[in-house]
């Protein structure tokens, strides 16, 4: 069965990497000892080895291992043989591309489908959804394609962000982005504010963490959501 | 001689469209009549009728007329027989997509080339520069290339914001994201802030408006600057 943890952010203001999600991973990945990290998406271009050395810090406090995929000589191997994966955050565009050149989106969603626990963070969980139509990234790549695992029948805005009272700035705000990609597609779109996550089990979504989700819809208001109704899809 | 205004926005805040700039484009603009309006970028998913409506209106205020490109049974024909350019805001994948299904990059450098006056708005001065790289925008769809026209040898980073402080939140800022883009290539970066535009007149390129702007370059600090030293190329 099915099993995913799909967060907005990696780690809280004020808190370090990981720190409040890690008594929901002790739960998450008990009885396993090492997890496969995908490391591509390198938040401000940090190396994977260094960008695996964080992420094994923060997961030796609830006494777990960490690979990191770029390890292994062959990927694709690593992913299917791995007992638990996380995908951390940084450049949704970057993760993509290096998912597509290595040719690992299909295994991806083949352990997943097994129910290998997959964790993701921002970019992480952003993949999961239909198409990364909905980064907040900057485009510094350009990959194969937009479109993503598709394990949810959404696509996730990640660091949802509500508009800033009394900016005086003329940049988009997230909602009129939002709408501009509903001008094209029709996929839903949550948007998951930092500090809360998606626990995907089975074919069911249930949102957790502090905060209510932002829902997007073609052709509607966008609307406050406490609950996540669609049902994730075989793969 | 290539003359271009390329401002961070369209808009200040609490103000109308255009209006801090009409003074200058008054200038700008002397003795043209009518100004060709690209309507690609589609702010909030708007339709092209609809956006240029919205430009004529402000243009009407210096005594322009405006005629939509997309007016045009061939948009090619109607860029070459422009007499001035203004390419509006919005999504810059969306306009960097037409760009390239409409076939109209390589006309739009000729008559800029040319000397016909180019007035670009956020999207619109993205696609002056080398590559689409460092837009904000929301990749809603997938140009065939992120390069852009290249008249300067910069990239635009438009509505540059700075730092919010005592933001709670762990969105990478836009100098994490550039710093990112700097991991990949080695273009350098104007971070330009609203209200400010440059104004290219032949190889010469000025930073105009009530801000310096912020240069980000490869393995560099980021710092400010009040003018531009590169030089626009030869197209």
């Amino acid at each position: 069965m099915k099993h995913l943890i799909l967060a907005s952010t990696s780690t809280l203001p004020d808190e370090k990497y990981l720190t409040y999600l890690l008594p929901e991973l002790k739960i998450f990945f008990k009885n396993k000892s090492t997890i496969t990290f995908i490391p591509y998406a390198r938040p401000n271009g940090i190396s994977h080895d260094h960008y695996t050395r964080h992420v094994a810090q923060a997961f030796s406090k609830i006494g777990k291992k960490v690979k990191g995929l770029h390890e292994y000589k062959d990927p694709i191997a690593g992913i299917s043989e791995a007992e638990a994966i996380f995908t951390g955050g940084g450049n949704t565009f970057i993760l993509v591309k290096a998912l597509y050149d290595l040719d690992i989106i299909k295994p991806l969603k083949n352990i997943i489908q097994k129910g290998v626990p997959y964790l993701g963070c921002s970019a992480g969980s952003n993949i999961i959804g239909q198409s990364m139509h909905t980064t907040n990234d900057m485009p510094i790549t350009m990959p194969q394609d937009f479109k993503t695992l598709g394990v949810i029948p959404y696509n996730i805005n990640a660091h949802y962000l509500d508009p800033i009272p009394h900016l005086k700035h003329n940049g988009e705000s997230r909602e009129t982005r939002i709408k501009e990609f509903h001008t094209y597609h029709d996929t839903d779109v949550i948007g998951l504010r930092e500090g809360s996550y998606l626990e995907v089990i089975g074919a069911d979504i249930f949102l957790k963490g502090p905060h209510s989700a932002r829902l997007f819809q073609k052709n509607q208001e966008a609307k406050e959501v406490s609950q996540i109704d669609g049902k994730a899809k075989d793969l």
